[in-house]
This record gives C-alpha cells, structure tokens and sequence, in this order.
C-alpha cells in the first residue's frame, strides 16, 4: 500500500477512534464530565502514538489548517487528511447510532455538539478560544525547537481533555469540525443547524493560532 | 530458572494482576466507569513495564494471536503464553471470590463478562470492533518503524481504559478470553453461558487487525 | 519577536491556561474534588511542555520567587516574569466572568480562594506548607543533578493536584498569588479582603523552599 | 550536608509526602475510592522522581526490606531509612489531626487503616498478597536488565493507586508499615489494636517478592 493511501488511512483510523470513544463515553456510558474529557482527550493520546508516526496524527481538520498555514503540510495532503477525518467521524457515529439503538436509548442522542444555554455569539467565542488554546500547545509542544517529541502525544490528549472539562457545558466542546459532523447528520435537529458553527469558528481559532505561534515560536513560515 | 519458564511466569503473572485489580474493582470497589476502566487498563500498563521486558507482557489470548499471525511469536510460545494467561485470570477469580465471600457479598457477582440489554449479534460485533481497535493500536505503537517503546506500555493500558468505557455498558468489554474465563469458570450462570462469545469474538478481531496492520505498517511479516 | 518579549508572553499565556481552566473547573464545570485538582494540575502540565522550553514555565510568582532566591533567574526577568502572570491570570478571571455570566450563573463565584471553615492561622500554615511542598517537588525534579527534565512538567503538574486534593476544602488551594489575584479582583468580597493572605503565605512557603532546597539538593547558589 | 543525612531526609520527606497528601484526601476531601488511590499512588510518583535520585525512593519500610534481602542497600542504611520513614508518618498524622481539628470534625478519624467487615486471618493475606504484589512490580520495573528507569516512578504510583482500589474496602489498603503507624497512633482505637498487623503483613509480603524475584530476574543477589 502506497504512503498517501497510509496517510489517509492513519487519519481516517485515528479520528474513527477519536468519535467512537469519545461520543460513546457521552451516549453509552453516560459518563460525567471527567469520565469524557478523559475519553475524547486521551483518544487523540493513543492515536497520536499509534498512528502519528505515519501521518503526524491531526485527527482534527482545524489542526490540518494550522498545519497547512505554517507549512508543515501540502495542500493536497491537507485535503486527503480533511476528507479522511470526515469520513472517519461520520463512520464512528453511524456505529454509535447503531449501538445507541441496542440499547434502547434515543438515536437523536449521539453526543452531537449544541449551546443550548447561551447565545450563538458566545458560543462562537468560547469555540474560537477553546480551539485557539489547543493549537497553541500543540504548535509549540511539536515544534522542533521548543518542544517534547515524545511527551506531545500526552501533553495534546491532555490538553484537549482540560478542554473539554472548560467549554463542555457552554458549546459541548468541538474544537473540531469533524468531532461536531458526525454526530450531527445522524442526530440532526438542532445540531445539525448549529454545525456551521462548529466548522467555522474552530478554523477561526486554528487561523490565528497558526499566525500566532509564527511570531511566538520564531521559526515557523 | 530457564528463560522458557520465566516468559510463561511473566504472562501468568500479568494476567493475574489484570483480572485480581479489574474485576475487584467492579466487586469489591464497586467502582464507577471511569475506576473500572481506569484498573483494568491500567494495570495492563503496570505489568507491561515490570514484566514486559521479559515476555513482552501480552495477558491476553487475542494479542498472542495476533502476534502469532505476524510472526512476532513462535507457535510453541504462543500455546504456553495462553495456558498461561488462562491459568493467570482462573487463580485471580478465585482470590476475588474469596474475598467478595469475606465481604459477604454475592458469590455470583465476579466481574464477569455478559450482555443483558443487547443481542448477541450486536454483542459480537462489540467485542470484534474493540478488540480490532485495540490491537490496531498494540501492533502499531509496538512496531519498530512506527512506534513508541517507551509509551507503549501506557498507550496500551489507556487504550484499553477507553475501550472500557465505550463497551462496559454493551458487553462488559473483554476483549480478552482470558479475562472472561476467570470469572465466569467461577460465578457460571448466563456469563459461562455466553463463554463461547467472548473466546470467538476477540480472537476475530485480533485476526482481522493483525491482517490489516501488515498492509497498514507495510513490514509485517 | 525578541527573547524578552516572548519569554514574558509564554508566563502570560501558561497562567491564563492555569487560571482559565482551574477555575472554569470549578465554576462552569462544577467539578468534584478530583476534577478541580486535575484541571489546574495538569493545566500546569501542558503549559509546562508547550511553554517551559521558552520561559521555564513558573506561571507563578512563588515559583519566581524561589528560582530568583536560588539564582535560577535574573532580577529583572523575576519582575517581568510576575507582571505577565499577573495579568495572565487577569485577563482570564475576566473571560470566565464573562462566561460564567452567559450561563447566568452568579457572578460572584469565580472560583476565588478563600477559608470560610477555619481560622486564619490555620488558613496561613496551609498555604505555606502547601507551596512549601510545591517548591520541594520543583526545585528537585528541576534540578541538573538528580531532576528528570523529561517528567518534570509531569510530576509538577499532578504535584499541585495532589496538593489541591489535600488543601482545597482548608483555603481553596491557591499556592499562587497569581492564581488569587485574578479572581479575587472580579469575584470582590471575603476573596478580595483576604488576597493579602495568598500573596504573602505561599510567598514564605516558596522562600523556605528555596532555601531548605539549597541544603538539600548541596548545589543551588 | 553529608550525603547520608541527605538519604534520611529524602525518606523523611517522602514518607511525609505520602501520609500528608494520602490520608488528607480521605479526611479533609473526603475523597471517593478513586480519589484516594490517586492521591497515595501519585505521591510516590512525584517524591520517586523528585527525591529518588537522592535516596532511591523506598518510602516504605516493606520496601526498603525487600531492598536489604536483595543486597540493593546496606543494612545501616536500611535502619536509617526505617526510621526516617517512620518519622516522616508521624509528623504528617500530626499535622493532619491538626488540618482535621480545625475543620471541626472527629480527631480520630485520621485515615487509619483497618478491617472492620473481614477477618483478621483474611486481612492479613490482603495485605500479604497487595505488598507481594506491589514488591513484584517495584523489584522488576527498576531491575536494571528488564525495567524502565524513567518510568518507574510513574509505572510504582500507578501500582499502589491499583491496589488500593483492590483492598481499599478490605483493609484499608496499607502496603506499609509506616502509612499505617503514623494515623493509628494518634487516632489509636481499633486501628492501634491491630497496628502490629499492618507491621507484619507488609513485611511477609515484602520478603515473599524479593525471594521470587531473585528466580524471576535471575539477576538478584
């Protein structure tokens, strides 16, 4: 098998792992706060040493725009890794779906991503800053010269957990815009007309992420 | 002691401190998802790095497959590591019923594996989905190109906490025939009953990842 | 950019990070104990392997304070390093007031330290063991001699949830003036009167530190 | 300071570590099972990697036993870190009933360790077998042939976290002499009745593991 296909496969692979075991620790095990923060958190940590070597381990297409702006990745790569991530969400929601129905509980509760409680305005903040905090740790703690290669896995799956603990009652806590896709085409309503958001405003805070860490970091294009 | 002797004490021993910490902690902890999740996979991390070095701390019937199938393994090691394994978690269940006697709660109650809400058929596609994630990350984290020697045996026990929480409430997540021996040998009833499942639908998991990983990785044997 | 200037930034960003996600915790999240102390914990953490390789990652001018004592940092830097963390933590006391806000939660409660259940003789002695401790645990992980720079960040981070466990139903756990400050400056009241208290007391934990550390570890200035 | 008074203290403290920051999250947080595996367990893992390079990180006299019999330290020192330890328990109780007094709530409740639902026959293998257990993975994760130096501080803490989930509603979960002394002599009681117990079993335990680690490394002395 070629290494583009291993690529893309990694990323679909990863961001699978990513939805499944995060959205099920909300839909099947009805966990509390930390019990998902710690499932979609450490679910990147597992993938990103599993999988990182072969394509560096996005899972996220917010982080493959970063990537894309400060040159660490090709543009056709960055539309084979977007395409992959979307894919792989959208198959781990339609297994979650399905186990959601075994079990008898409502299929239009898969884990999606809402701001029941506040404004559009808000939640377009908390999601703008929330993705912005990640991609500062993860731009800097993968950087060649300020980082920890092997302590990046962790610290990135870490990061996304104390997240998540943080936006969780506000937006859901994407960060991602295939982590909001899947859920939301399978569970529509609400979600699913919310789900511009959830695309938009990650980018957003990955944009000026990957601007900031130029001037931060010094070495990026 | 002849280093034969000394790998098959190793994956004895691991597999006695996996099902001994995991399923006390559903019986005698009477813990929440996330300390389940937490002790069994965990406790995989903690043998892997005591033990590992010697064995290569597989504790479980489905890993050694599949590294028999791609060659990491000779077949003869293969038979005592899971002779092993099950006499491990069959010595575990029995001090766990020991104890939960001494606690005067029900000796039927082990931590044994079944599916009261679901079929089956959803079941098995349970247990072969876990498991094929799980050695999808086992066989890539502990590749020689791709992977982590250092992290691996961490990434392997939070993988397995993941999982846990993902399918505790769907099949009580084995993912390992070893692990659902023990305690059912001993508590009997539906969990001995549905045995046969959780020997057959792990070790096809297990096959279909150590297949998939030989294209994945492209050096498997 | 030049050195100073991102040196400074990196203290700023690491204690926003801190205070934004300690202290949503335990105001957006209602977290329970465990939570709390992991998000300000590891927060730590991540901004220690994201940030630390720029700054050293104090985000905490106790920790200033003994790394000037020790001579580990310039005067200069010390008062440059104090300002950015304070106003790290300013800037994110405002954005949780105004999220705490938008979930029409009261606005007052902003995750302040303070001791409504003891004395405040009892309240200083905590607050001065606790960081005492704090900068034992730091000043030897650090040090060239018998430190382990790769688990530094680690063992620091789950450090303060340690302590956060032990100290947070005593005073709240702040360990930081920083950490203090910014809440206490939004959330006014019995917070703001007693601010003095989490300025002072970690202040004189972290200068015994600094000097019992010099006996200790026989090789700090 | 000469070196060996240097070791005494680093068990001194670590010990302290240890009781102060176990036994307060039983008491002050009142911590749920989870909680308080974390909090012992993760004590040792950061004094390990903080004061170990310094006296190698016993904190236990059981461990420092196993130690003696398998010649890793030299019987004075052995003494000397017993009574460190011993101390360090002490002083950390102290400080404990003083936090607990303060708090208003009954002195002598202290986090002591006892076995109020079992027998004294079936706590004393409880304890046997959790110290043997934890002795196995200490003895092999720091042997210089089959462990992990930079991970056995994280791999110990996570082993004693483990096993306290495992006996923590069986005995307490002690594992140490000195956890238990320093709580049982100011909360007496019950728990100073059967003190001598908690000395003991820990001890057989300890030497149980060190004598089949010698087979099982085939290195030992």
């Amino acid at each position: 098998m070629n290494l583009l296909l291993r690529k893309y496969l990694s990323e679909f692979l990863g961001t699978f792992f990513l939805i499944l075991l995060g959205t099920s620790a909300v839909t099947i095990a009805k966990g509390d706060t930390l019990t998902i923060a710690i499932a979609f958190g450490l679910a990147i940590t597992i993938s990103a040493y599993a999988f990182g070597g072969i394509s560096g381990g996005h899972f996220n297409p917010a982080v493959t725009t970063a990537m894309l702006i400060n040159k660490r990745i090709s543009a056709m790569d960055a539309v084979g890794y977007i395409i992959s991530q979307v894919l792989g969400a959208t198959v781990a929601s339609l297994f979650v779906k399905i186990f959601v129905g075994a079990l008898k509980l409502p299929t239009n509760q898969l884990g999606q991503t809402d701001f029941p409680k506040i404004s559009g305005g808000v939640a377009f903040l908390v999601e703008v800053l929330a993705t912005f905090m990640f991609l500062m740790i993860i731009l800097n703690v993968t950087s060649k010269d300020h980082g920890d290669a092997h302590f990046a896995g962790l610290v990135i799956g870490v990061s996304l957990s104390l997240l998540i603990v943080f936006a969780l009652n506000l937006t859901g806590a994407s960060l991602n815009p295939a982590r909001s896709f899947g859920p939301a085409i399978f569970a529509g309503g609400s979600a699913l007309k919310h789900l511009w958001l959830y695309i938009i405003a990650p980018e957003v805070g990955a944009v000026l992420a990957a601007y900031c860490s130029r001037f931060f970091l010094g070495s990026e294009a």
